[in-house]
């Protein structure tokens, strides 16, 4: 049988281990081709291909439910559950998910995207079967990296009460979330790793004992007590961590051995209450490059697959603005050892791999932990050291109580540098960054603000760095800036809450936030061209908002127009009607940003196509909403 | 000496145990007398007096730091640290806060009010101290119930991969939240309780080790690996879960005993790395009828110390409307087997423990553990499960990220029914349910709604039930409701984004919401007493809002008044004016809400009061604002 054949996994059912190693080699194939066309996560999935062949011949799908966590490590998963001919769509436009999606498939039982959910998941779906009288298996598979995340050890703590609830975890174990896992959860397993497998240790234990000279003696209280112990120790050592806290405990089991694997979940399965099973994968399995550079693999632009070279774009792109927040923050830090960055298992994606590699005394990654990152920051401010915390604006999500209760109520200096705010692209729903405006704007002495470009980035990480009065959070967008000249050093402050003009005219105001500067100006020159005159606004902070500058100019001009890169509920265009409207401002607003809809995986051209947001449709629209005139270049 | 002249901690440094044993009856007694006449927590204070005396008389308050976790057991704490003499303001406006504030006192060295958060602050702490190269200690103290919070966990699992970093953990076992406590952490930690000392192994086990006869022979390599495991079994047996983890391990020990903690706390200051000292406490210690009913005089308000009995208030209330919603779930449950109700240990809040004592098999609390409630919540609904997850508007700030990303991007029907929404009262700024409209309603599929009174939020209740296309959140305030009549079953659900309309008039238009309904029709009287008809209109839905029913009016009227009990940076009014704007309607809108600022410590009505949002201030605002005439009465 060939993997194109496959539709359904029960297919699995009854093929053999050679048919299924023959079945694992041509997913990493096609998945590894794939990726290297498309872009996409390469290691995760090429090291939970057994693990996925192994489970699945286990289970019934017309009826268990596997929940993956994250996402990202379930392409074997897609191509055995009827997506195998779409799936060289992978992260475009109306293509295959880059995570799991409920919509997409029956076999993707909870989306994801996010880490450390599968496990509450699971629970809540294995409560609801027994609830309902229902048989099915549940399983949740869940990375080491995630198993660090507050809500997974909230759920094993429930889990581990329920004896009466079946619940397999599978622990896929391959030593890295992103970057190499932080912890004493992560050591802990990596010790168990290198025991020798418990089945080993089990298998021995009734002959070993026998040989204990001690065995059959009688002995003092304490010696029984010791003697008695002698199981937990020989046995559960390995896993005790997990066995104390409800859970039998199986492995490590090699998660490259289709055998073993089998063996396992078969015993796994008829087993009572939880079960984890720890799983010990090699990230990139099967491509050497992957295995040898795990990091770099985890994720990939497309990609010479002899070479495991970035094809080169075919124009140079100006630098990141990942990159240059790094390099601003680096040299920032080498003047001032109270700067610390921190991060939460992104070191790559935001930049602080960087500062890692100069200054690593002034960098902290906590793991996937964010919520700890934000307390432990408002921590470290406390004692006068200027955390700088780096989380993507739809992480940050998850410390949103923290940036509440333990930063902002005592008005800490805490300085938030989300990345990946606004449109992301190909990751999707998920990992869209659209609420933070939203979602901080409304916590008492917050600062907000976004640069217009790599430069303004520059003087914000300064201005950042020195509000030493409370917290303030600074947002820019996945991707490259827009080749602006920048400065090596020397960077001037922005003052707090004021913004600048960056063109006059009478007709209509446009108030720009952050990646909206540009467009507002580009708006500006195509009303230009059709003989309206637009006075252009880089709002610089949503709050405090600049009323001072924009007030007088909006009630002069009598036409707003709000730019921004969020959700519209709530954002900077809210921000500026509740402003007019508290001074009594009476003036007709227009608002652009994301409406109140779930923004799908696609390029962020794209997205913004879809929703209005390019320039000429939103020049389009202002020239209709407020001069009833048409651009005959769009129309 | 008596507790009244310690206004420093380093007072109790030489004391003898006896003298620190009057001190510690003193504190109870203060404590008692204190909350039995103001209200307040009263188990959690009781029960940590010898532990605060005995870690106090062991470090040095001028350098060394403590953190209390959530901060209602620290009234010992406050009253050895300078506020003995106002202790008797506690919980009263602009007197002693009921949770830990770093504005109050300079031995607040982190605020508290959430649970879970110390250990992440002291770690910040610990990791800053030592990066300036200063020595004092940092201790965090957290109790059973909090360490089962994910961020509490999430920081476990740094501090114990940071063998460099000294930080002491001291936990305070007392077996309870506020409830019983749930999972298998707290189950783990109770069978240590019940284990003998650890010291009691330790001291006697180089001793015990000699009579072992395998001891000194030839063993096999195997026998060796269990020989060897013998240290591991025989001494951190008790307490293996965190020597995993990278802690030391001491405990557990008898909170009560001023000697025994003494000991220990100076021992545990020599050690290197992360230590956890476990505690067992009794909660209510000393008070023996909160000893007896550990759950209801965890809080409590004025009582009688002889009896433990509430002071009666002078005239009846009408029921709370916690009361109500769980009266209303319980009727539903039973006719509907599906419906589950959620708690995060907060049963009696949220009026849940009706619903665990009618139907424990639709009953889950899962702990302090806000995030994997929402998230198995999801799971629950994914499997046709009605779940109905009742938090605080405060709390459930800690399962933003999971509301967004696993409830709403999957649209899955769950019901959120959040109390202490709005103005809290005397729990503070921690407690205040100010930011939930704002939160929710920027997330697209949320259905977000508010009942004016007990009466409609009955039938709210139903119509959450009902809304199974999609996720639904309702908030209700702390407190007591109207006394408007109620029905005993039989209530009509309302229609998903309708609001109502109570009063006509053309002069103004007041948009009230949740609470601020009746408050809305108050100030249409007072209005009218001065010849200006109001049309008012119960919004009921902020999202989505009734358009239809509010713009054509706002459109004729031409003044617009929004009310709402929460923050007015994306809230209620933000909404309305973002759809005025939306539909070209340019008309003068007033909103009305909690501005920002974080509103401190009072009596509800004294915080609307100081926040302008009184009916009478209320009127005199829109007269002054609309019709430049002044109230009478009120001027």
């Amino acid at each position: 049988m060939h993997l194109s054949e496959i539709t359904h996994p029960n297919q699995l059912h009854g093929l053999s281990i050679r048919q299924l190693q023959q079945i694992a080699r041509q997913i990493r194939d096609k998945h590894l081709q794939t990726v290297a066309a498309t872009g996409g996560h390469l290691g995760p999935g090429l090291g939970v291909v057994e693990l996925t062949l192994g489970l699945y011949q286990t289970l019934d799908l017309d009826c268990d439910k596997v929940i993956w966590d994250v996402g990202h490590q379930a392409y074997p998963h897609k191509l055995i559950t009827g997506r195998y001919d779409n799936f060289h769509t992978l992260r475009q436009k109306d293509g295959i998910a880059g995570y799991l999606k409920r919509s997409e498939s029956k076999f993707d039982h909870f989306g994801a995207g996010h880490a450390s959910t599968s496990i509450s998941a699971a629970l809540g779906m294995a409560l609801a079967r027994d609830m309902k009288g229902e048989k099915f298996k549940v399983v949740a598979i869940i990375g080491d990296g995630a198993l660090t995340g507050g809500m997974a050890l909230e759920c094993i703590n429930h889990a581990g009460h329920l004896p009466k609830t079946n619940l397999l975890v599978v622990l896929n174990d391959n030593e890295m979330s992103i970057s190499p896992n932080v912890g004493a959860i992560p050591r802990y397993l990596n010790k168990m790793r290198l025991s020798p497998p418990v089945q080993f240790i089990k298998d021995n234990f009734e002959e070993q004992v026998k040989q204990i000279p001690f065995v059959g003696e009688s002995l003092s209280p304490e010696l029984e007590r010791i003697k008695e112990g002698m199981k937990r120790l020989a046995v559960p050592k390995v896993g005790a961590v997990f066995e104390e806290l409800g859970f039998t405990y199986m492995g490590p089991v090699d998660g490259h051995n289709l055998e073993e694997l089998i063996a396992t979940f078969e015993q796994a399965h008829k087993m009572n209450g939880p079960v984890l099973v720890h799983v010990a994968t090699i990230k990139g399995k099967g491509y050497e490059i992957a295995e040898n550079d795990q990091v770099g693999y985890h994720a990939q632009n497309p990609f010479n697959v002899a070479t495991g070279k970035a094809i080169p774009s075919s124009k140079p792109k100006p630098p990141a603005y990942a990159k240059v927040f790094a390099h601003t923050l680096v040299k920032l830090a080498e003047q001032n050892p109270k700067i610390v960055g921190i991060t939460a298992a992104m070191a790559t994606g935001t930049g602080l791999d960087k500062l890692q590699a100069k200054l690593p005394d002034q960098y902290i990654d906590v793991g996937i932990a964010e919520q700890h990152a934000v307390t432990m920051s408002a921590g470290l401010a406390a004692e006068g050291i200027r955390p700088v915390v780096a989380i993507y604006s739809t992480f940050l999500q998850r410390a949103f109580d923290q940036i509440i209760h333990d930063v902002c109520i005592q008005n800490l200096p805490v300085f938030f540098c989300m990345d990946r705010a606004g449109i992301v692209g190909a990751d999707g729903p998920t990992h869209q960054g659209m609420y933070d405006i939203a979602y901080l704007r409304c916590i008492p002495n917050m600062v907000v603000m976004a640069p217009k470009d790599e430069a303004e980035l520059q003087r914000m990480v300064v201005t950042g760095i020195n509000h030493t009065s409370g917290p303030i959070a600074m947002r820019t967008p996945r991707g490259n800036g827009y080749g602006v000249p920048l400065m090596e050093e020397g960077w001037e402050p922005l003052e707090i809450g004021k913004g600048e003009i960056l063109r006059h005219g009478d007709d209509v105001l446009l108030l720009g936030y952050g990646t909206m500067v540009y467009p507002a100006m580009q708006v500006a020159e195509i009303l230009n061209e059709h003989g309206i005159q637009a006075t252009v606004i880089n709002a610089r902070f949503v709050k405090p908002l600049d009323t001072e500058l924009i007030l007088p100019l909006a009630k002069k001009i009598g036409r707003v127009v709000t730019l921004e890169e969020g959700c519209l509920m709530g954002g900077f265009g809210s921000a500026v009607a509740e402003a007019l409207l508290d001074a009594d401002i009476v003036v007709r607003v227009k608002r652009f940003g994301v409406p109140d809809v779930l923004v799908d995986h696609a390029e962020p051209n794209e997205s913004k196509a879809s929703l209005g947001l390019t320039s000429p449709q939103m020049a389009e629209t202002v020239m209709k909403a407020f001069f009833q005139r048409q651009l005959s270049t769009v129309v």
